[in-house]
């Protein structure tokens, strides 16, 4: 498998999610009466082409576990995730927090709109994933509402922005750089798999599955990403690359080398395919996905 | 009633409430695992000495309407919605928002502990919010994290925060200010006493009743606001004095005079009192508390 034809496969995967959910984020990211400029400015942000991983995989824990049932609030629940991942995006980009100018290969939302613009964009996304998750009317839309608030908030997504821009103490070497993955990417991802999961009526069993294999491949995900730190170029990536070494960030290439960053993204995804064996043949999709996306190249 | 008493009045109608609501908030606000730095930042901006009136209208709004049900969840909510105004005060005072150095009394989170600091706190009481709301486990908690998310979000206080820096057009004069305030003020205390009054069960009429009461009451403090902003000294209010004047705001103050601001002031003071009439004698202590507030000096 050449690494064109890998791209290919992963985008074929992914392609039928992200439509539907930019078909949803273009009919709830904006509620009336919401001015026009900040319209704007929060369509640019959560419109921007991305992977939309983290909604693929509310749809696909949904259908790994579930039996069609919840999937009104799995569709919200995809778009809520997309849009803290945004707003994320959005936050840590300003010029007071890591500073950067390129994102999903356009300029950042400060850059475009202007700081202040930036701040209140990111606030509006943040605020709006909960609204959206809560105009489902579902009576499980509380129970979501606390997984994404407890991945995203300030013992989850925070805390590791927190440890990764050296605010607070951290073990040293790799097990502290797990900890800020874990927190800092794998939390949402694992948030993701989690609400897609409930929302389809997960059995415990099921939901712990899909919870660890998550973790694992948002793991793997981060470790993959500091590889192609290195490797990628701008053009790849659609972000500054070089960005993590040039900033004397702690990474996995950077503790360990290229060469076993790599070796580590594998046997992370090994794991996370291992812990789906409880869903039988119900994970494959999900596992084609730790795969695919451990050897992808942007 | 000369103002010193008027002052010891609010406070005493205040003071129970603050301190339910402050127990609360030391209960809940930082969960496990939150890293050190960010739990101080967190708690010092959360725990700064304030009136706690939204909390108040929370507790109050589900006394005047209910029958002593739905406790634990206006428990959260009046939480979950000082959390929200602490949020957006933190965010507001940044230097490329209104760029202010004191509040509360004290330091504004960003001379504390930086700005990055400071934009990680908003994010992470924001987040907190919907958290503590969805911690109840009450199937009504999905309905009342709506209600915060519109009020707070991008067609909310949002919206007036873009409007009132400038950052969209707004209609020129009284009408505008009032489009500004009805936003970026009214709404949240609006959501306040919405979410008492249907965490307590209200009755439609009840709800209504509340809700127009509460806008009212909320435009009726921001025009007290612009009075006391000219009138006030720093040590009164425990924020920068003269700041809106000095920014070249549009006020009340500035578009209507002193006089007829706080003339104002009193008209949707008595309108908010005045749509409390459904309630009958259950409405009593709103009608205080809007009165109060409509007298105040800080």
């Amino acid at each position: 498998m050449t690494e064109k034809q890998c791209i290919d496969t992963l985008g074929e995967l992914l392609a039928p999610h992200r439509r539907q959910v930019e078909r949803d984020l273009a009919d709830w990211l904006v509620e009336p009466q919401t001015p026009g400029p900040l319209a704007e400015a929060m369509r640019y942000s959560a419109m921007a082409p991305g992977k939309r991983l983290r909604p693929a995989l509310v749809y696909m824990s949904a259908s790994a576990v579930g039996s069609g049932r919840g999937w009104d609030l799995a569709r919200r629940a995809a778009v809520a995730v997309e849009l803290v991942h945004t707003y994320s995006l959005v936050h840590d980009d300003l010029p007071a927090m890591d500073d950067d100018e390129l994102r999903r290969g356009r300029p950042t939302a400060h850059v475009m709109f202007g700081e202040a613009m930036a701040i209140l964009v990111g606030d509006a996304l943040l605020t709006r994933a909960f609204g959206v998750l809560a105009e489902s009317g579902d009576p499980s839309s509380g129970r979501l509402v606390g997984e994404l608030a407890a991945a995203a908030g300030p013992a989850g997504m925070i805390a590791g922005q927190i440890a990764d821009m050296g605010m607070c103490d951290v073990k040293p070497g790799v097990e502290g750089l797990r900890q800020i993955h874990v927190t800092k990417t794998a939390a949402l991802i694992r948030a993701a798999a989690r609400m897609g999961a409930l929302a389809a009526g997960a059995k415990p069993d099921a939901l712990q599955a899909v919870s660890r294999f998550a973790e694992l491949a948002g793991l793997a995900f981060q470790a993959v990403d500091d590889v192609l730190d290195v490797t990628g170029t701008a053009d790849e990536l659609g972000k500054t690359p070089g960005k993590d070494a040039a900033g004397d960030k702690r990474t996995y290439v950077a503790l360990l080398g290229l060469d076993r960053a790599s070796q580590l993204g594998r046997e992370l995804t090994d794991q996370a395919v291992d812990a789906l064996a409880p869903l039988g043949e119900s994970g494959g999709d999900l596992a084609d996905l730790a795969r695919m996306l451990g050897a992808r190249t942007r």
